[in-house]
């Protein structure tokens, strides 16, 4: 196991009814700027709980965050942030909306000229401007944890950013909003997750014994509950598992002590920039590529969760890994989302060398557990996502 | 799953010589207490470690909390941190040094005259004084979470304490500590810890999953661990993983959102108060006749426990439950914990009624998951246990 420093300070309210707790959490005499993304939460009754527990309070609402949140739009928020002298964020709404949130969190104390230097120069962000969230969709783990990812259209740009700055103060996780999440976005928030966790644990064997058991853990729940959450979103038993199991998924615990390789997400955010496939679904379709790509730096891994996660246990090592990928691909379509890259744009000629591309311009030399995926492999890993 | 709030500040410094981090983690000006039991750090290296991570600061000793942290002791530390106007505290050593610590962060800034009403009248800790810890010997989980238990041998009382107040700001936690614990207090550290996660898990099934799966990842842990600790205290990995696990065990963690029970530990604190058995060894005494005469209520999870846990996969339910409950005790007795009160004490005759008297007195009207252990069946439960 590997040496590890771990802290999360923030406070998580979960449960049914758990919205009214902000009232309490939020100090009386804040200038409350409310942020949300297109509206959903004025049609799901969400809004209206969060209003009715910050009744008589300063608030000035800031709507229409996208997906991926868009720095030109965040910058807008940003001026009214400054503009009223807003000392306290309130996020509502999915990792978007948090994630634009964090951003927003950091540029307002930030003393540099230009808020975009946070993520291109990667500043660890140390204080913040506090910030709540309330969590409408289940997916991304932002709720609890302190990173952000935020994009930029016109460089068609997706970066990250954090710091121990960035935790939430609280985040209010109550599964009845699972209820109103269309099955689309319930799919890519259940493939999100178990992606965070591939992320944390397909590497190599270290000897973190309790750490690979409590990712696996999360992986099975997530199996277990997936088809019941897609079946009837009002379950309320499988939308607190559902919900609970995205947020441990990414709230840093499973990642202490362990390599990490995140090579798919850097991958897949490109693959968002590009062609706007949603988040989730770009995970899915270089995910398996990139584990048949690195099999020999993964087998171990890849057996253990054969046995352990999936129920494999006949066949050699490489016999158990192997079926484990085809397991994983097979999950991802039983969540009807697909795993290739053909079949959300007829126009991926050239995708592979293009990301290759950027990442050797950007000067990300090499990716993975093991700093060993460079561009060219890379690109290969994209075509054999195709 | 139940409603929940979590939060857990503690900052965790894990691995190989992280006790050097408490430099950076304790003000520059504060005039430190340095809190630790029997003076085994100065044999230990440990000592050494702490004096010169602190080289040059303000630092005063206290020495010689004894196992069981006992009132009286304390009250000799909480007047030197008075006299001397100390700021801040650090426990160097097990879960007694730290909840002795926790105790006194509390007193130090409690006003009312008695400092024994904060247990007696159970006065929740909003804000005590600032402490940290370096963990000498992994099993409480004292490290990470807000409790503490306090004994005062006058009154053969032994109560419990907490609020969230009493979170260490940080604590460190070394592997290799381990290599310098005897045996015996090895054994206790994997029953306390074993112990903690049954507390929390063998109630009855609420839908739970994720909880369910991450207390059964830490009983797996423990129990693929133990014979190697106890055989080679030098296993780095082992030690890495019986350390996180035993704080993970009782972090909040695994009890959120769960009923919990609780039931074995109050029996067992009375063991302790009346005949000076180890902490972890009550526990094993008591919690197999816990689980026979609560085999009803709790043979649900009694055989989730024995497929998940110990791969039990024949017979009905009920022969499951059992056989989980024979598998346990079994566990026990391979650290070489005696599972019997006449195999500590040949006085144990009428243990069971003062137990149940202890408990009247007390008005404790009735302990457990359903509230249903009333001071008549905690006799019978004892009676068991001879």
């Amino acid at each position: 196991m590997n040496t590890f420093d771990f802290k999360n300070p923030t406070h998580i309210f979960f449960g049914k009814d758990s919205i009214q707790e902000i009232a309490g959490q939020i100090p009386e005499d804040a200038k409350i700027l409310l942020l949300y993304g297109g509206g959903n939460i004025k049609k799901n009754g969400i809004y209206q709980q969060v209003t009715t527990a910050l009744k008589g309070r300063d608030v000035i609402e800031f709507g229409g965050i996208p997906a991926n949140p868009e720095y030109a739009v965040l910058l807008q928020a940003l001026g009214l942030i400054k503009a009223q002298k807003i000392d306290y964020l309130l996020a509502v709404g999915g990792g978007s909306v948090i994630d634009g949130t964090k951003f927003l969190s950091a540029a307002a104390l930030y003393e540099g000229a230009e808020p975009w230097d946070i993520l291109k120069k990667n500043i660890r962000t140390l204080k913040g401007l506090p910030f709540g969230t309330v969590l409408t969709l289940p997916a991304t783990g932002s709720e609890m944890n302190s990173g952000a990812v935020i994009t930029r259209k016109e460089t068609q740009e997706k970066l990250a950013m954090g710091g121990p700055g960035l935790f939430p103060q609280f985040s209010i996780l109550d599964p009845q909003v699972i209820q109103s999440i269309p099955e689309r976005q319930l799919a890519n928030g259940i493939t999100d997750a178990f992606s965070h966790v591939l992320e944390q644990y397909m590497t190599y064997p270290i000897g973190a014994a309790l750490q690979d058991r409590f990712a696996e853990s999360i992986m099975q729940t997530l199996i277990e509950v997936a088809p019941k959450v897609l079946k009837d979103p009002t379950d309320y038993v499988a939308a607190s598992n559902f919900m609970w199991s995205c947020t441990m998924a990414l709230n840093g615990l499973i990642q202490k002590g362990v390599p990490t390789d995140w090579a798919v997400h850097a991958i897949g955010h490109e693959l968002t920039a590009m062609y706007g496939i949603d988040h989730a679904r770009t995970l899915a379709i270089i995910a398996p590529s990139h584990y048949r790509f690195n099999f020999d730096d993964k087998k171990e891994k890849l057996a253990q969760y054969a046995t352990r996660v999936w129920n494999i246990t006949e066949g050699s090592l490489e016999e158990k890994a192997q079926k484990a990928i085809d397991k994983t691909e097979d999950f991802f379509h039983s969540l009807n989302i697909a795993t290739r890259l053909s079949e959300y744009t007829s126009n991926y000629e050239g995708t592979a060398e293009k990301i290759a591309q950027n990442f050797t311009e950007r000067g990300w030399v090499a990716l993975g557990e093991h700093k060993t995926l460079t561009p060219d492999k890379v690109e290969k890993i994209v075509r054999m996502s195709y």
